[in-house]
């Protein structure tokens, strides 16, 4: 077994086994030692591959512009949701690290240490691409929450609206930033809610939806129809963009009806038609049989 | 006409007209002056409710965690597809200025001074609310961009991937940040360029769809219709999330058939279930007719 430590990397450990190290596509997994966290890398044979390997992460890890104190911005964002769910800092090693575990790993300023989110609290961001900004000083990690983000038990640690504190009474920091999609998920889901309540006056459209199965599913159809009928009788563009409105609308209701998110349905849209998303759905599946 | 400068503003001008100043729900308009951008505000009433508004956003901003220098990291955020658009910092003037004027506004590092994203291009991003981090050092400007937010002419500033750069053989600077919809919405249109070029072999499920609006319709339709039936034959939840994966993926194709974007539905579903919607379709109507 040989260790191995080279520019920009905490640690990495290469078992000699028969298959070549890729910090991409390769087999990772992490362990914590004297409190830090190390990427171990399963196995490595080509060892020229490696080197052409090192030297290309040492170029991109060169070509980053850090800040005075060896600083760049990292924003965590969901891979699925598109929802930004932290943003800390990196400096070399955190990023050389998030691109050997593909964690997401920042460095802690008040600490002065590396940190991959999800140490303590077992809710990694498994990283499936790392975006650089046109400036290249900033820095996206683009991945999948293993869960709520935030220490504080929130699914993002953006959950405080200056709008409602300027707008409302009180302010309340349990408004998380939702895009619109996510939004409307947000109002279907209290909609949901509130058929618990008696209603006062003609219930809601989305509340008369949701008690009537018969009534969400005739929609869902018709609504389907009409989106098709603005190809097939090249009705204006703006026709079909409304009529997708209408039938998206309605196939969120009734998602909302069984309990069940849209991020869960672009999970399944990645696993097929991504390479990131084929490997996760493997993982888990290996997971599950362990 | 009364000038006004409270702590935090660049510049407020007041015009004594008959309705009431409100950095939220307010009419604002931005001029240049001196190559700086003002947010103009068309009318005040009520000073006391403006004094109360002004030390609510006094309040804000002071429980900003501002670092050494008075700066914050702030994202823009496209409020319909969730792209990160791009990253600057914002100091206690430029959050201030984004209150007011609902125009992303940032302190640049390199100028020493605020600048408004779009005060030279015209691509504003046009704020629909801000958000702050748990540590309340790190805001979200949630909006929507009039254009492409990188000075690159992109769409946004995080157009290099590092996964790319590590497996392809040459860097590519041409591969946007994307969420998994996007993602496979980026798919589907290089599908559809790729019609015009000679088919090698079988061409795949996409490019018959794109090719035969008969076929893509009746899909559509069937889809639509499986993924009702796991509601109405209480299927398990797991075929309730694949059906809608298939039929979203169909209507997904449908909207490139017809070149549209799928967030112009978004923006057709903020406009319906959200007052931000309702706000911009109507100064959009009130732009036409002026």
């Amino acid at each position: 077994m040989a260790f191995v430590q080279f520019h920009g990397f905490r640690s990495l450990q290469f078992p000699s086994r028969d298959c070549m190290f890729n910090p991409i596509r390769g087999h990772t997994e992490i362990c914590t030692f004297n409190n830090r966290c190390y990427a171990i890398k399963a196995c490595i044979k080509k060892p020229e591959q490696n080197v052409l390997l090192e030297s290309k992460i040492n170029s991109v890890l060169d070509s980053v512009i850090w800040d005075e104190k060896g600083l760049a911005v990292a924003i965590a964002q969901n891979v699925d949701s598109g929802a930004i769910l932290m943003q800390g800092f990196a400096n070399r090693e955190a990023l050389a690290s998030t691109i050997s575990s593909k964690k997401a790993t920042f460095y802690s300023r008040s600490r002065s240490t590396l940190w991959t989110k999800g140490e303590t609290s077992l809710n990694f961001i498994n990283v499936h691409d790392i975006f650089l900004d046109c400036d290249r000083d900033s820095i996206i990690y683009l991945g999948k929450p293993d869960g709520p983000t935030c220490h504080t038990g929130a699914e993002t640690c953006y959950y405080t609206s200056i709008f409602d504190s300027l707008n409302k009474p009180e302010i309340e920091e349990n408004n998380l930033a939702l895009t619109t999609l996510y939004s409307l998920e947000s109002t279907l889901a209290r909609r949901k809610e509130e058929l618990s309540a008696p209603e006062q006056g003609k219930p809601s459209w989305t509340k008369r939806l949701l008690l009537d199965d018969k009534l969400l599913c005739s929609k869902i159809r018709e609504e389907a129809d009409e989106f098709c009928r603005t190809l097939e009788e090249n009705e204006d563009e703006s026709r079909t963009v409304s009529e997708m409105a209408d039938v998206l609308y309605h196939e969120m209701v009734l998602l909302i009806r069984r309990g069940l998110k849209f991020e869960d349905v672009l999970e399944v849209l990645r696993c097929r038609f991504t390479q990131s998303g084929v490997e996760e759905k493997n993982n888990r599946k290996a997971k599950s049989v362990n």
